[in-house]
């Protein structure tokens, strides 16, 4: 079986053209192929395949071959993947994702996805919806006290719940002992995605992510777009903004109702043939 | 630039046909393609190129991008590479290492290599040697104490030094916490790989290991024929043994002298061709 390997801000992921193979067991296989020591080894497993809603059905796989929703850095490896093979080959395309439908734009040189721009919908800020129980209907510039430590949040959902936190020196920040605590306070029934960001100017931040359920992660999309929400609301930010994660950069734009729009590169490592 | 991707008893390598291409930084190249997110993924980089010594040159390159000398797991990869990709379809043949020449012989169905054994030569046993401190000429079945708790351990030098520690129940053996600190017990000037065995007959165990510098390894070859050695030398060990590691199974021959001869397969994952 044919496979490529691409990454985005340093999530991996291997794709397979859904058109080209009739598989049962995808679970297996993502389980299988995103081992690092047994398999090629990736965060994830894409594969194409007809949608009836959309021009095209990304279904994602975990490592773990649990279904994933949607990824930010995942859909625009997935969508350089199918421009680029010419499996569907469009500037402009939407995407079937379990999370929804996706809009998806293509910049390219010489047939080649350079960048690729995601539709990321609205923010939601209603605490209910985060979920985060704080007895009020939004949190944001809240405080809360970690480890005797006074600390302001803002949580909000884009995809999954995000908190973020704007600090002054991100490299002199405990982001793993905080986010692991923070991850787990009561307040987040369904626990939280933790972003600390350091303001660098209006249009430019870097950020460090703590996943819920995963650890440090070196990139975080839904991440980079809750924290260029909250440093507008807050009005440190513009409404648009580059991001400097710790695996790559994004740029993250704001509509006038917070409509997110994520735009960033994504590259091929390899292509192959599964032997196992 | 060809790649394949093999793994053998856990260990993952990316293996590249030296003949065909002439690279000058192979560092930095081991360093890109062994990265687990921006790369293939891998522990470390195999190149084949002549020698003027022995039947072929291993180069092994650690994932840091560091030469490494040689590593058991890794030339099975190496040899059934050479061997099912025609580059040498002998049986018999000596490889030039950074650790000395090794000889192989490759058991093979319709010209594919199923099991490979190597030559890993003599057991050594002077503490001066390995080294390891105890103000003895030998550490064999000597007692040491580890936060207050008495352990028996044996201390051999198999290319690396190995301290091997024999355990009723693997499972319920605190492998990390207690590698982590006879790894850099005083009494190691060079630190020590830490093995926990469980003996289940006479030509049978498990292992566990505690990789100096590296941590919890899923398969340590020299590691297992260390730790014959020492069940053999205390009586409890035929002088062929079939060692469980976490990462897959190997056999362990010892001749008169403890003259090592390691068995075991190696698994081609992909091959593909690299884009980065």
């Amino acid at each position: 079986m044919k496979f490529t390997k691409m990454q985005a801000a340093g999530n991996d992921f291997i794709l397979i053209n859904g058109f080209e193979y009739e598989i049962e067991d995808y679970n297996g296989l993502a389980k299988k192929v995103c081992d690092r020591h047994f398999g090629i080894g990736a965060d994830g497993l894409m594969v194409c395949k007809d949608s009836n809603v959309a021009d095209i059905e990304m279904r994602y796989y975990n490592s773990d071959g649990s279904r994933g929703e949607m990824c930010g850095n995942g859909i625009r490896c997935f969508s350089k993947f199918i421009y680029d093979n010419n499996i569907l080959k469009k500037e402009y395309f939407k995407v079937e994702t379990l999370g929804g439908i996706k809009t998806i734009w293509i910049d390219e040189t010489d047939g080649v996805a350079r960048t690729i721009k995601v539709d990321m919908e609205k923010a939601i800020f209603e605490a209910e919806k985060v979920p985060v129980h704080m007895g009020m209907d939004r949190v944001i510039d809240e405080k809360i006290s970690v480890d005797g430590k006074d600390m302001i949040i803002s949580s909000i959902l884009v995809g999954v719940p995000h908190t973020v936190i704007i600090v002054d020196d991100l490299k002199n920040t405990l982001v793993n002992e905080l986010g692991r605590k923070i991850e787990k306070l009561d307040i987040f029934p369904r626990k939280t995605n933790v972003n600390f960001i350091e303001i660098l100017d209006r249009n430019t931040i870097n950020i460090s992510t703590w996943e819920r359920g995963a650890g440090r992660t070196l990139g975080c999309g839904t991440g980079s777009c809750a924290s260029v929400v909250i440093g507008h609301l807050l009005g440190n930010l513009e409404n648009k903004v580059l991001v400097n994660t710790e695996g790559g950069k994004l740029t993250v734009e704001l509509g006038p109702d917070y409509e997110i729009y994520m735009t960033g590169d994504a590259n091929t490592i390899c292509e192959g043939e599964l032997k196992i």
